[in-house]
């Protein structure tokens, strides 16, 4: 490969601007250190992005496809159509492809990926999953000689600023959004963050980076942070915990957890110092031990850093095989088979600490009735703590040790039931094993 | 390369005997992820290592340097005599080199690197800064796209430790001290921790990995522990601080500052929150922002993951350059020149902000005089606490807003000199900027 590297960009909304831009202020400093002059020889938008990439700009997404010199397509559009297809014909023209988009890596990353492997090209997305951070290029080299153990990430901004402002400014979940929209750290419709869909994305690419398979996306667990109360942080914070946001990859080496769900964590945890709208990836291997990385998961010019390095990473290593040439399985990894798909935990042993908040009539014997039912379900209790009462209702808050989900859900259904419960106000994972 | 990879390690201490370790205990999985079968062919040392290393043991440094299997030779012995010659000997005789040496390197980086760039071979050294965390091989590729600005570092878990238990639990240092010494984070002679010579290694290293050049080590300010007092940290903590031990490297694209001294950091930077002997290292790119990597920056296994994650590195990308085959300065960024020597930014023009504790005859006008001092040398005071008097004699600290260093050493020699003030007791630089 020439020094002069021409990549083609297709989208310039935030992230693909810039990409476009730091290429541009930065060219002189990363010729310097890498020995490439990396141009952008077209970029596209069906808005009129002339303001952005100058010369280099069309609305003709085939200028960028089609033109022969390009060879290196960066798909900052985000979204699966038409994205998806875009990709699959950068491929198909034995371009490689750099993307930001999780969700098409999420969803179709198996498809494109072999794909890539058959057209000898690769296909790299740093930038998917916390920006900035440069934790898929961890994985995947720095800690190659670990068997990961676990990754617990804070992984999406929106609801981590959310959370941080519940907990900080005690703003009730709806002011925190609000004022998350008004920074542009929101969407209009934040549905595919404050549910937890963004962070399943980045969820099954991280299970991807660890593992080589690929998760089916219903298969995994979620839960949003629309139900966290400024209640259940202050209750948190009583006992030494802070709420956040986790995706949670867990592998054993013989079964493989992930998962997606609001997490007390505690206080002194690395994690639960991640604040406003910072990313951070808590990781364990079995060499390494614990492992932090820690950074802007979000935003144009963090996002841009990781592209251009997967630009970088492309141009310096090349095609890392080709038809006949093929290496076979060394280094690429490439064995020109789909990769596997693969099969999670039940939710149902998945073994967890609860916190648990509830509303109960202010009876003697309640608490006898409460525990009694956790027993028979074999879940055990950690701690109890009431939170005063009004003369009839009293709010309890109960500590469980880690149990098998099944059981607690069967004691949760058994407990609602009680005459004495008027209900069950919260139900939150506990802690990081 | 084949998929075979011949290692040999010189140096079978606590790092050198993880890396047989963990080789042997991952090597399938290492395989199925980089398709590298890494072998240790011969591992040396002068005890008797054969229960480590079983029949690959050798007593004799030869067998590992001239045995022609052997591609990549992995010397964990630490210092500068003998490791230098046998990593120059490795080599001159064609093999790839990585060390976790981090006195070698820094201050024989220069040449070491040369020889291997005109022998078309590599050099990695990943495991000489933070054992553990990948932050060489973030700074060199994953945050390429940067211009660097600055780089802060916890890079020496010791002192760190030593830190910690001097303010969570108010040890003094010597108790400190004796403690990270029984736990083994500690030599029998400490000095080359605590007075900041293991952190000036590292921060050479760094300003070497984001600038190319090399630093003349004598041109590094350094400045160690001990003379932190518990007061000073009781202090800090009363205004919102920290003290850590850091590294500072800091480039405006004009001049470069590398220094190595105590800091006191806001409470909730996030490098505040790097407490035991955890390292943790902030960098701050133009494009990505603030990023921060945390782990654990010693110990075997940690620092043998860095190694082999180098090892792999090699294996993979194979000699970067040989001879007329070299790439010029594409990729590798070999120009097989002597890499240039940096000039450092002179200590007496780094403008910092600064924390003073001196005590004072308790009379009316102290404070006048000593502003006066600080005004008539152009020094601005932020802040001023008296803590306290016994009648006649007043602590006092004062914190100072960025001015540089050397007026406020001019300030601080004169205000020595005032009749109603008894004696300064710490100067310590406050802040990241």
């Amino acid at each position: 490969m020439s020094n002069i590297v021409n990549v083609g960009v297709i989208g310039l909304g935030t992230v693909g601007s810039s990409v476009v831009k730091i290429l541009k202020r930065n060219r002189k400093e990363i010729l310097a250190k890498t020995g490439l002059d990396v141009r952008v020889k077209k970029a596209c938008d069906l808005r009129d992005k002339r303001s952005v990439a100058g010369s280099a700009y069309t609305k003709n997404v085939n200028d960028v496809l089609n033109d022969p010199e390009i060879e290196i397509v960066v798909e900052t559009m985000g979204g699966v159509t038409p994205a998806k297809q875009f990709i699959l014909k950068a491929i198909a023209n034995g371009k490689s492809v750099v993307t930001s988009n999780k969700e098409v890596i999420a969803k179709h990353g198996r498809e494109i990926i072999s794909a890539a492997d058959n057209a000898g090209v690769q296909v790299l997305f740093e930038a998917s999953v916390c920006g900035g951070i440069p934790i898929i290029h961890a994985l995947r080299n720095s800690l190659s000689a670990n068997n990961i153990k676990e990754i617990c990430g804070i992984v999406n901004g929106t609801t981590n600023y959310i959370l941080s402002k519940m907990s900080g400014e005690k703003f009730t979940f709806e002011e925190a959004l609000k004022q998350a929209q008004e920074k542009g750290y929101a969407e209009a419709d934040p549905t595919n963050d404050v549910e937890g869909y963004d962070a399943m994305y980045k969820s099954a690419i991280l299970a991807h980076v660890v593992t080589g398979g690929f998760v089916d996306l219903k298969d995994i667990y979620r839960e949003g942070i629309t139900k966290i109360s400024p209640i259940d942080i202050a209750y948190a914070k009583n006992i030494g915990y802070v709420i956040k946001l986790l995706a949670v990859i867990r592998n054993d080496g013989k079964e493989l957890e992930v998962r997606v769900h609001p997490t007390l964590i505690e206080k002194d945890h690395p994690l639960a110092k991640v604040s406003d709208n910072y990313n951070a990836v808590f990781v364990k291997g079995d060499a390494v031990g614990d492992l932090m990385f820690y950074g802007q998961g979000a935003g144009g010019d963090p996002t841009a850093s990781a592209v251009i390095s997967d630009i970088l990473e492309v141009a310096c290593t090349g095609s890392s095989c080709e038809g006949d040439d093929c290496c076979g399985d060394d280094c690429c990894g490439h064995d020109h088979a789909l990769a596997p798909m693969l099969k999670l935990k039940s939710m149902d042993n998945v073994k967890s600490r609860y916190y648990i908040r509830l509303e109960t009539y202010d009876k003697p014997g309640v608490m006898a009735s409460i525990a009694s039912v956790f027993s028979k379900k074999k879940v055990s209790i950690r701690e109890v703590v009431q939170h005063g009462s009004d003369g009839s209702v009293a709010e309890i808050v109960i500590i469980l040790h880690a149990n098998r989900e099944k059981d607690i859900q069967a004691a949760l259904k058994a407990i609602a039931k009680l005459n004495d419960v008027k209900k069950i106000s919260n139900v939150i994972r506990v802690g990081i094993d």
